[in-house]
């Protein structure tokens, strides 16, 4: 086989995501609906499979109608007019997916990808958190390699698997065992942590977690710095051999190769959302009740957004400038989270507490400082990208940062930046934002002071250059970047 | 010059430690007293010290009376006859001292290293922080370094200059500074955790890290996993050309080595201290109280030790195992620690409440499963070490840890250790050891149950061949290593 550079497409594809790219509903004696999911990374890969001949999108029947589609074509794949492309829809039992979704995968590896867990105390692995993994992340894992590798057979047993994410990380080595010749590509969206972050989970669970990835050809991630702790891992927790500078990994006769690309924006997309009725509506009532200064915020409401020190910087930046009191105001739009995890509504809740306690100390009868929303409307979120003055994103740690990359895109007001080094997104806007060290309240405070008070030339033209960049470096060239890599690697498997 | 194996005996040597060999002391009317320490690292350098024409050991004064000697000498060296080795006492103001130990080496440096933030809430960086760290950690390391440095230039310039630990991560840069024909060597007792842990500290306080170390020209730690990610932190974090095979660091003209010696004990000390009649009194009196089965743990209450998780596990381990009611004991040995660190009263707090929780729900009326002892009696904890049935060693953590060591070479009733995967000491002693998982209460509870339970012929050939592995890799042989390398490359550095 001799592909071109657009060569990955060539082949059958199939898709593999927790949320798919478009969510059922229907509201008492009304038709069904099909709502699009918004976001980059559903947009290319929708647009990528729409432009095939065959491609097909396995995903969780999350909500009841998606239960009851996924029923009509008995667990089949199907075509979706509305978004142009074939779905197969997964049910899975509601205790199972409890298991696997809000004990395992949420909080216990999110929490290690983010190093939330305070080592001393938390987690406890018990019979609970054993049974979760056997229960529940093994199986939903089984029944998604199962349905994956339905779709491979009947292409014959050659396609290209696209798997995204850490809900299924044991789901390439139960494929490649089905169907040894298909291309397997993992893409982990979240950080991958050092060696050592793994040794949280018992041995056995994290040599599945591991040997499951290695059932790819490639597992791919945003950060150079992320595929290099995944090769490490590997030599340290499995003694495998690694090649430290090329990022491979030797797993018997085949070569994992580890690589990275970082995603990002779809910007047409994002600027044909911020042209609407529907943000300009909600444009006009945030323009109605903004002071002279407005930071934002734009976050699901989970720990690794740092948004409890976000705030307590902006506490501190009041106390220190009191010249401010009046003239600013904090928008945090939160889309609450995980509700079904424990750790999560405690966070909410001291979230709400804290905001309540800074307006209580720093209000007056007319100005309540930070203002919280809960709603997690997407025209609201464009609306404050367009007006803030300071867009906050100061994550503990993130793959990427996706608002970071949308802010920059959609503001009109010369708005700067201020980003968490740690943020995967630090790499490529880092120039040109000012950059925050999340654990420093203080330097948060000035860093935010500095944003606000920054010389107008200087807020425009570092807005110019990250869009200019985001513009150039979009979800498009992501996507063929990795396609032609799948392309590459899958000539040179054939060849050799 | 071309020194033999023992060469780096030869040139003059300064010792830096913060805790002393020797503490002093003095009750109201009565003669001084200079208690030394007991231990295989004070004993090892305090006999490597004695065996020299030219050594002087430089630490903290700590109490009261080590400042009242301090003054005695002005601040300068003096030959301390108790031990047989030169001494010089740095005197630190109280609030220096504090904000340099109670603020930046614990909790925050030694939280870092032990994984014991949870990072989406702790720790936060603040103006306090920042000035613990600029007016405490810089000005004591700055003391530090100027002692060491008056003693090397007293010797003509010419010295090799051994440096312990964490407490002193500054001293390395400036003793070169002033000294650049000095050969420094900076021993690092506790974990070195991945880059990403790091990025815990403000960018301007890694950075002082991680130069300061890079004055060494050895950085020597227990584990090779440690030094190969302080080679990895200086290729992330300071952006420095490393060899990952070779582990060496570039900075400027020289080359930085990251080596590894597992450290030990000396066990004609401690098989001495086995014999002394005090220890015959404790394990007397300790033989009185105990029961069918006898599990031990001796540690410093501190959460990287993982007390709590190991009463889970026990209480576990009896919920599983009502057979066992009235027949077990744990005797948990103590040592209060950093007092002045609220975050180890409040662990101090919740132990206490565990081993009081666990007590009310298995105990009888003459049978109170756990035995809490916080006198930190070494006598008490050697008799413990003869008397153990399982030996519970389970840290989070734990760079060597020497309770493992020190218990397999003493104990007389073929006892079983069990021993945390992610213990230094897993490495060397773990293929005689129960292993256990130090998150998993299950695995923990278990691995209780397996040890308490092993085959008498098992458990002598595992304690036989473990207490011969300590006394083949004894203190002496660690330190040994250690000079034996410093030889060797000051030679290729004078020789090139």
């Amino acid at each position: 086989m001799a592909d071109g550079p657009e060569g990955g497409a060539q082949e059958p594809l199939v898709l593999v995501s927790n949320r798919g790219p478009v969510q059922y509903a229907r509201t008492e004696g009304e038709e069904r609906t099909a709502k699009p999911g918004h976001g980059g990374l559903v947009t290319a890969l929708a647009g990528l499979a729409g432009h095939l001949d065959d491609a097909v999108w396995v995903c969780a029947a999350l909500g009841e109608e998606d239960v009851a589609v996924a029923r009509e074509h008995d667990g089949a794949a199907f075509e979706e007019e509305g978004v142009g492309l074939r779905l197969r829809l997964v049910e899975l039992e509601a205790e199972v997916q409890h298991k696997f979704y809000a004990i395992v995968s949420n909080p216990l590896l999110w929490f290690i990808q983010h190093h939330l867990w305070d080592l001393g105390s938390t987690p406890d692995i018990t019979r609970r958190e054993i049974d979760a993994f056997e229960n529940g992340y093994v199986p939903v894992n089984e029944r998604f390699a199962d349905a994956v590798a339905e779709e491979v057979e009947a292409r014959g047993g050659r396609a290209t698997v696209m798997v995204q994410d850490y809900h299924f990380y044991l789901v390439p080595e139960r494929v490649r065992a089905r169907c040894p010749e298909v291309f397997l590509h993992h893409f982990v969206h979240i950080p991958w942590p050092a060696p050592e972050a793994w040794r949280v989970l018992p041995p056995a669970m994290r040599a599945a977690v591991f040997n499951g990835l290695l059932g790819s050809d490639v597992v791919a991630f945003h950060l150079r710095r992320s595929a290099r702790n995944f090769v490490l891992g590997c030599e340290e927790l499995l003694g495998l051999e690694v090649d430290l500078n090329g990022l491979t990994v030797a797993v018997g006769e085949r070569t994992v190769a580890a690589r990275w690309y970082p995603i990002s924006v779809d910007p047409d997309e994002l600027a044909a959302t911020a042209a609407s009725p529907a943000v300009a509506d909600q444009e006009r009532r945030l323009a109605g009740t903004r002071r002279e200064h407005l930071v934002v915020r734009v976050d699901r409401a989970d720990p690794s957004k740092n948004i409890l020190r976000g705030f307590r910087a902006f506490d501190t930046m009041l106390d220190d400038h009191p010249e401010l009191a009046e003239r600013v105001s904090f928008l945090a739009l939160l889309q609450p989270s995980r509700g079904d995890v424990p750790q999560y509504v405690e966070y909410l809740d001291r979230v709400r507490r804290l905001v309540a306690d800074i307006n209580l100390k720093h209000g007056t009868g007319d100005w309540q400082p930070i203002q919280l929303g809960l709603e997690g409307d997407f025209d609201e979120v464009v609306a404050a990208y367009k007006l803030y003055d300071v867009l906050l994103v100061n994550p503990v740690s993130d793959g990427m940062n996706l608002v970071a990359k949308e802010g920059v895109l959609v503001n009109q007001r010369g708005g700067v930046l201020a980003l968490s080094e740690t943020a995967g997104a630090h790499e490529e806007l880092g120039a040109h934002a000012v950059t925050v060290h999340p654990f420093d309240i203080q330097q948060q405070a000035d860093a935010l002071f500095q944003a606000l008070t920054m010389d107008s030339d200087e807020r425009q033209e570092r807005l110019a250059r990250s869009a200019a960049f985001v513009r150039e470096h979009d979800v498009a060239t992501w996507l063929r970047n990795q396609l032609d890599d799948v392309a590459e690697l899958r000539d040179a498997r054939s060849g050799g």
